[in-house]
Order: C-alpha cells, then structure tokens, then sequence
C-alpha cells in the first residue's frame, strides 16, 4: 500500500453526506466494504432503547438551499454537505430575513468558513453559512427548502473481527458520522480501514481483532450496550482512530485510567518513533473513548491523533479538506505509527531468561573472544535485553531500559527464543 | 455567629489561671459549659498512675509577689499570672539579690516581654520578669510571697460526645492548661467551642464527634489511656486545635504518618480556601498530635494552625495578647475554615456511576442540544464528577482532578444522587 | 590494624602472575590464608561442566619474551607479567616483524603504558608492549619464547565460612584473576582479607559471613552453580569487593535490582559517611555482580568502589599501580566504609516502641524538668527515634527520617532496648 491508496480512498468517501443515519452512512460501508469485504454492515431500528438513550431516526435529504430575494440560491447543501444543520427537519418556507438569521449559523472569527453544526435530538431547521456570505444578506423575503425525510428507520455500523490466536481482542474503533470533513472524519475512516485490511491479510496473529465503523456516541454506546460482556472481558488494549491526516505535530490522548496497555505502547511507540508530540490529558477527551473508558466499562482505550479535534482551526468547518490540510502523506505515517503500535501489542510478554547467569556470548559468536580495555565495559544489546529478562519486566520497560524502541528488540526476542536462551511470558512474574 | 463573639468569649476566658490543674482549669472548663451545656466536666484525683506517668498534685495560688529593698511589690501575680512560675510552690522568705536571680527568668532578646516558664514535675519556685525590669534591681533584701497550696487533689477535663448516624467519629481536641496567653492558649478554646456548639446544633451528621478539652500532654495521655481501645476502633479523622487567632499565615502540621484522611481533608481546604499556607513536618510537632500520633495509638489527627506555636516572636510571653496579635476575625475566619474540614469529612466518600456510559445530558437539560464548535470540547463540572465516579477515586481526589474545591462538588453529588446517576460508598472499590 | 598493614600485604601479592588458573593463584590463595588461617582453599577440575561453561585449563608460564633483531631481550614477561597476553600457548619461533605485528598489543593514546590483554577462551599467543616502544621495533627476524603449560589441571578458589547467631549470610566476594595491577585486583583482595579477619576475630555476630576469592566470571559463574540453593535461601546482603585502593571519588554500583537491602546499606553509608560519590547504573555493571544478580539468581549484591574498574586511566594497564595510584590510606578508608557497612547490616531491624505514647523523658533524666520557651520545640534525638519506631520503618528509615547516620543511633538503639522501651523486629510490621 501506497500513500496514494490512501488518499485516492479518502477522495472516494469525501463527497457523501453522513450523519448518526442515512445514506451517506451506507453507502461510506459499502466502499470500505469494497477494501474489507469481510466487513459486516449491522444496522438496528430507530426508536431502539438502550441504557439511558434511544435509536434516533433515519435522516435522509435530497435537495436543500435557500433563495435569496434576488433569486440566487444560497447555502446550497449539493454544493456543501455543510450547508444544511445535521438533522434538519423538512421544510418549505418563506421567511423576513430577521427570521432566517434566527436558523443561520456562521463564525465571525473566520469569515471564509463554513461551520459544522449538528441539531440531534431536538426537532430544528438551519443553515451554516460563511460569515462573509452572511454580511451581505439583504432584507427581503427568503424561500427555505429543505427536501427530504426525518423519520423510523435504521442506524447502522460496520464491524469486522479477524480471529486470532487468542480469543483476547485488540479493537479498533473509529466513527462515519461526520458529513465532508477531511482530518475529523475521513481521515479516521480511512487509517482504520487500511489497518485492517492489513491484519486480515497478515497470516501470523496473537490477538483477535475487532474493527467498528460506528456514528460518535450513540453508536459506540449502542454497540458497547449489544457487547458488553465480551467487550470487558476480552479487550486487552485498542484504540479510537480519528484526526490522522494532517502533517502537524502527533497528538496523544490518553485512556481515562491513563496507564493501561494502550497507553504504554503509544507512549512507548510515539517516544521512540515520533519524539516530539502532544501529550493530552483525559480532561481533553471528545470522542469515543468517552463512552469505552466510561466509569463501568472501563476498556483500555487510547488515541493517537495527528492535529487533535477541538484544537486546530480548520476544526468543525469547511476548511477542513483534502486539498489544503490532509495529505496522503500524513494519512499513510499515521497508518504506520499504528502498525508500530501494533506489532508492539503483538509482541508484548514478560521475557524471562532460562538460564542461570549469562550464557557463554563467545561460544555463540555474539562477542569477541580476545578482552582489551576498549571492550569491557560495552554491554551488547543482547546482554542488556538477557539481563532484564527475569519475567518482571515488560518488553516495553525492557526497551526503556536499553534506551531503543520495542521495534529494535523483537529481532534479538526472536534469536534468544530460537536459542532456548529466553521463554516470554504473558503476565508479569510475581517478586516470590 | 459573628466574629465578635469569639472575642467576647475570649475575654472572658483570658484573665484565669490556668494550669495543669486547680481553680483556673475548673472555671475556663466552666465557662465552655455555657456555651454548650451539654458539656462533662470530669475529674481524676492525683497520683493515680497511668501509662509511663502520674496525675499530678493540684495547684491553686491566691498571691504571689516579691517586695524589693525599696518596698516595691514587683512581679506581682495578680497583674500578669505569667510572672509565677508554673507549678511553683508556696513559699514565704528573704533573699539577697545573687540568691534571687536563680529563681529569676527574663529574656535577653525580647526585654519587655514577661516569658512562661513552668516547672509541672520538679518542686521549684521562680518568677518571670521583663529583662528591662531585672537590669533595674538593685543589691539589696527581698521578701518573696507565694501563698497557695500545691497538693492532692483532681485534674479536670471536658468532654462532649455529639452522636451521629454513624459510630465511627471524629475527634476535636484542644487544651486548657496555658494562663493568660491568647494564640497559644485562648484561641484555640474559643474555636474548639464555637465548633462544638456548631455540630451539636445541626441536626443532620454522618459521625459522631467527640470534643474533648484537657491539660496538654498529661491530659491527653490520661484521657488516651482511658478511652483507647474506642478511640482506635473509631476515630476516622481529627484535628488538635491550637494557635488559631491570629491573622498571620496559615500553617499546618501532619499526623505522623502523613497520609491520613485528616491531612488529605487539611491539605485540601487548605489548598482551595487558603492556597498559601506553611507546611510543617513532623519534626515541628509540639502539642498533642505527639500523644495522639504515637506508634501504638496512630489516631488520624492532623492540625491546621495560623502561627505556630514556637514559631511566633510572642510565643510564650506576655506580649501573646488579644489586643496586638489575635483578632476577632482570625478567630473567626480559622473556625470557618474547621467548619469547611468537617464539611468535607461529612461528606467524603467514594462516588460510583450507576450508569453505563456518559448519560444522556441533553435530555436533562444539562447540555444544550445544538452542537457547535465552541461547545463540542468543554466539559462541564457535572460530566467531568461522572467521569471520576467509579468508586475508585474519593471526593477530594475527584476535586482535585476537577480543580475545584469539594465544597463545589458537593451540590453536584447531591443532583447526582437524587437523580439516581451516582451511589456514595464508604470505601475506596478495588482493581478489580 | 593500621594503613600500613594493608599496603604491606598489597606489596606481597604484587609480584604474582594470577590468571583464571595456575600457581600464581595458588600463591595469592596461601598469601591470604597467612591472614584469615580458617580459610579453605579448593579446587576444580579443568573440562568440569557446569551451567553453560566448562572449568577452563590451567596454565602456567616459566618465562616468556622476544629477542628483537639485535638479539636484545623485550617485553620480559618476568620484568611485568602484563606482556604476555593472559592465556597465552607456549610456543618457540622466529617471525618477520610483519608476522610479529599480528600478536602485539599496544595503547596509541597511552603510548608509554602496556595494557593487559586476555585471550582465555580462544588459543592464542600474544605479548603487549609500550606503544613508544613498538614504534621503535626495526625489520628483521624476532625470536619469540614462551615457555610454559597450557593443560588439564585446577581451577583453584577460596571460601570462608564464618558462622553466626542466624543461619543468614552476608556474601562478600572478590576476584583473585588478575596479574600486577594495584587498584583493579590487589585492593579488593587486602580489603575482603582484612574484613574477614575482622569478622572471624569479633566474637558478637547476629549473621553468618561467607568471604569468597574466586577468578572472576568463570569462577564466580562455578562458585553459584555448586552452591545456589543456600546462596539463594540465604544471603540477606552483600558486596562484590574490587577497586578500593585509590584516593580519588568513591564510587556506588546497585544490584540490578537497585533496591535491595545492600543497597540501601550502601547508599546510606555513602551519604552520611561520604557525601559525594559517583552512582552508576546497572547499565555500567562489569564485575561478578554480573553473576551474582543475574536473572533466577538475585542475589542481593551492590558494589562500593573507590575509582571503578573502566573508569579510570590507568586502568588495566601497567600505570595501575601500588607507588602512583593506589594508597595505604585508600585501602585503609575503604575498609573503614565497608566495616560500616556491615555494622549497619548487623544493626538492621524495624524498633518497634513498647510503650504506648512519649514515656516520661523527665523522670528518665532525657529532658530538663524545666520548660521554657527556647527548649520546647527542640525534640532530643532519643525522642525522634522513638516516634518512628512503630516497626514500619527501618533502621535506616529511622536515621533518614532523624537526619543522622545508622551508626549514630545505635548506641541509642541500645540505649532504648536496655530500657525495655523498645524491641527489634526482623521484618516490617505490615498496617493493620
């Protein structure tokens, strides 16, 4: 796969209009269908209760703008998905402009932008609109149309799980509900897909795999509410993808407990391959790890983003594009960071030496047989890695202790279980 | 309450004599009683033996003076009872002047000031005079009086037991031994007092509080060596009151282990309310925490001061007043920050989410519904308490995560809780 | 024993040629055993398997050196046992200087030194030379003589076994492998000798002593496989003695682990005794600490050197010596800190006070009767060490806490048990 696979892929999903329902969403899991056709496309009816919420209902619009008393058409949603407020209600009006302006939405701090605004779960009708449009908007009477349907149907998601070797999971959560927005939507979409076509096509596996393409919040709520059981016993680490387009610097938020397996490997990972990143705390939290790490659920979930939601100011408008934010570079760095990430989890153990003392390097050829001065005090890496091995120490606090990422170390793990010389193991050996 | 009223009672309370025992301890444990009758006053006879130590004789004194060679009644008792030494014993006699300076005490450094200085447990007999007063005397004949009695009778305390809901308790203590000084002595009856009087009128109390008002050191290890085995079974946090009238710094001063409920709760107010205050050690310690904290005894008792004993220039002199050191309002203001400790205490606990997952917000109108960019990444106070509210975290550390006091918490954890969204438990919930 | 007595036995073991094997190891073992009489010297066969090595052959030179071109005699193995390479094969030869290149060993940057160079497990010959001189060697035809043995026989070590009250020991160890270098193998084998006549000779003992002398790695590597179960059940602390001769800064090496009671003993001896000193890490490890705290041994084993082995210039090469870097006085001083050490080791306990509460100091004579201002804040050393003495903290615990070192409180200790105010406890008392 190729930096241009992935922008090619975010260009295909750019146009659709998503939501929490709709076709938009559909049609978004069918073309990552298209590069996982084991993908599962679910879907459950609006009206649907769960835990403290309900299924809302199925939105879909055909046409949506607005005619200014000149005759032009304004604000229209086929021109921009951002346009129209997300779950408008129909509506075919005709309005003073001093009642228009009470459904109009624009950001005076950026004149040029179009904002993203969203109106839920209560019945309302709007437009976003640039706030330099907006200033030119002249008394009058405006004509409203908003076409289309608010009513029962179907929320869906996507899920897909690649058995491992271990029934323990590694999930991969992401959202499809946000309408032509390129870092806080199709960036996300994008990595995510990728990463799993890859660990389907990997043959070599520890770990379970469940990816879910799912609408932010009452998505992932539902689909906690249908899995629980599993979902805490199984999940041993994951992460929620989003924001993984842009080139600016790493971001890292993490997990509510802060300390979980997931938040050691992107720390570990981020450390030893990025340097220089964000570190958020759980305060910053605005995506699905809200609902995953909630107080009773409690999964280890972290993120790494690049440019983080709510803090970059393409954020919620349409400044945010594929033209002059995300780049096909951005999204295929961030898709590696994560396989780093990943083999990381993969090759997680608590490695403990079988022998007694350090083995005889020479006779192995992994040191010279002649001592000088110039040699004594160099520990090889081998015998670094050799003297941690006592099954107290993670292959991450092993790595930290050598001063190199786990990625440089899984090839000496390797040579050292091949020699009998190591076993790993799953959990951290007790002190007695 | 007001702020003079603590005067009042203060100068009430200031001109007696008081002791380890006698008069003066009787008739300040009296005046307490009028403030809150439900008061016992209780007694134990001298020489009865307790622990490593013994109750000591009673010690009463109707004059005490020295008449110098011109005739002048110096050092009189009746004018400033720090000028006798404490526990001096009766004695009637002519002495020159080399003879009298060893039963003198002034000091160098501070001239005009009176010291205190008592002698509890060796039978002696002195006076404390201003330095400038003893460089005036001259060579000559002088008559010292000191006419009272020194001998077997009681050590009186205080003692008031206010029942709460629960028998666990929390334990006030403060002593009654100092004469006339106002820091170290007075302020901390007055506030010890008006405490009591508080907590014994609010109806509604988690804890049973105990109040108890002794000679310093004797006195607490009598009273510990009478109530040991309920105190250890059910104080769960307390304070020892002293040197709270002045307006200076704040101090404060740990248990012995530091970490007791008492210092999260000192700690915390004292960082929210006050924000700069002087920490102590251990090592600073000089009152009653020494018996209380004792290995053996290890009750939780911390102690919030204003300036500490030992390190104000008045300490333990006669320039330790009400009229150019403690106030009205430093009184006042340290009972209002007990106030807030208790108030924390009372409502400490582990909150725990009863829900899966954020709640619907929106539904109970403690979100709006229309999604913005400005709003999407603040958390509001009430979503930030349910994110911590998983009985592994107390209320002070959820405050503490918040950024915010526990008394801004508490109206919150009351909606919480009449909505049914959160349980309070007791104890913090295990990993796992 | 004075300064001089260490320097006098050091010039005793100087001239020895010691290696892995041979008689010049038989001499040092004697030479000690002039010293500490109890000692057992033991032996192993040459081809003996154990772990993953093999009990080397022993070798033994007669003499060794090359007849340059003008038939001079040069790198003289009898003039200084550094230049021929450790293990060299005996061997009789004529060789080009071309030829003779490919087997000399010389230091560019330290070009009047001649380093020490060991070929053990690899047959080999080889001599080392100044670099000045190497740069003077003309072409011609060089004669090179070794004479000598390279074949089954001994590996020889030493141990003794001083028994105390409690079947626990204190292992301390050092390497007898090295030819004539003062500072990186004589100082560690005086110190370690003196220890032990100091131990053998002292007859009040709460742990049992094991002194070892062994070749370094192969030996130390032998010592733990014949004994590892009772090393494992049974050493409580110990040191790895080398490097102790010099003035310059002292210098700290932890066990692996970091946190063992050798550790802590050394760390707060270091501090109150020395106060500046090098800490390596683990990562700087090089001696038979490598052994002894490896994986499934761990061994509670740190090392108090003065200049560390690699560290220091002269450093196995022929500057390091008993006239220009190593001193009577370094090797009496290190001694002094390592008896230190094991006074704190015997010492070690968690006092536990009997009493509940501060007992009487007055009627004890530990406080004056009289109380006054200057003397109330000032808690006697007696008294701070009984408020930590709750069986929670250690000794050392203790003397951080009071700011002063182990060996100031123990008379005090003393003091205290004498007065049945205290008791010892071998272990911490858990809470609750």
């Amino acid at each position: 796969m190729k930096p241009n696979d992935f922008m090619q892929f975010a260009q295909k999903l750019w146009p659709l209009n998503r939501s929490l329902t709709g076709r938009g969403v559909v049609q978004t899991l069918q073309l990552i269908k298209e590069i996982i056709p084991e993908l599962s496309i679910k879907h459950v009816k609006s009206g649907t209760i769960f835990l403290d919420w309900e299924v809302p209902k199925e939105w879909n619009i055909t046409h949506a703008y607005i005619i200014d008393p000149s005759g032009n058409k304004i604000c229209d949603y086929s021109e921009n998905n951002l346009s129209l407020v997300g779950y408008s209600i129909p509506i075919l009006g005709s309005y003073t402009l001093d009642e228009l302006q009470k459904h109009l939405f624009s950001l005076p701090e950026q004149p040029d932008a179009i904002p993203y605004v969203t109106s839920y779960y209560k019945e309302f009708w709007g437009f976003c609109i640039s706030q330099n449009l907006r200033n030119k908007l002249v008394e009058g009477i405006y004509q409203v149309v908003i076409n289309g349907t608010l009513q029962n149907g179907q929320m869906h998601f996507g899920e897909l799980v690649v058995p491992g070797s271990s029934k323990k999971e590694i999930l991969i959560s992401t959202y499809i509900c946000h309408p032509s927005m390129a870092n806080d939507q199709i960036s996300g979409i994008v990595v995510s897909t990728f990463l799993a076509k890859w660990i389907s096509e990997n043959p070599e596996r520890k770990y379970t795999y469940r990816f879910v393409f799912i609408p932010e919040t009452v998505g992932s709520k539902y689909y906690i509410s249908q899995n629980y059981k599993k979902l805490v016993k199984n999940v041993v680490a994951g992460f929620n993808i989003t924001c993984v387009g842009d080139e600016r610097c790493y971001s890292y938020l993490p997990s509510r407990d802060g300390h979980t397996l997931s938040d050691q490997v992107a720390r570990h990972v981020l450390n030893t391959e990025v340097g220089d990143y964000k570190t958020y705390s759980w305060k910053d939290r605005g995506s699905d790890e809200r609902q995953y790490c909630a107080p009773g659920i409690d999964l280890p979930i972290a993120t790494i983003m690049r440019s983080k939601y709510g803090c970059y100011p393409e954020y919620h408008t349409s400044l945010d594009t594929l033209e002059n934010f995300v780049t096909a570079n951005g999204l295929f760095t961030s898709y590696e960071l994560y396989q780093k990430c990943l083999l990381t989890l993969e090759n997680f153990c608590f490695p403990r030496a079988t022998i007694l003392g350090e083995p005889k390097f020479d006779k192995r050829n992994m040191k010279p047989y002649l001592s000088q001065k110039k040699d004594y005090v160099n520990h090889i890496l081998i015998s670094e890695f050799l003297t941690w091995s006592d099954g107290r120490n993670s292959l991450i606090e092993i790595a930290e202790k050598c001063n190199v990422s786990t990625l440089e170390l899984i090839p000496i793990m390797k040579i050292l279980q091949d020699s009998n010389l190591i076993i790993q193991i799953a959990g951290r050996k007790n002190n007695n």
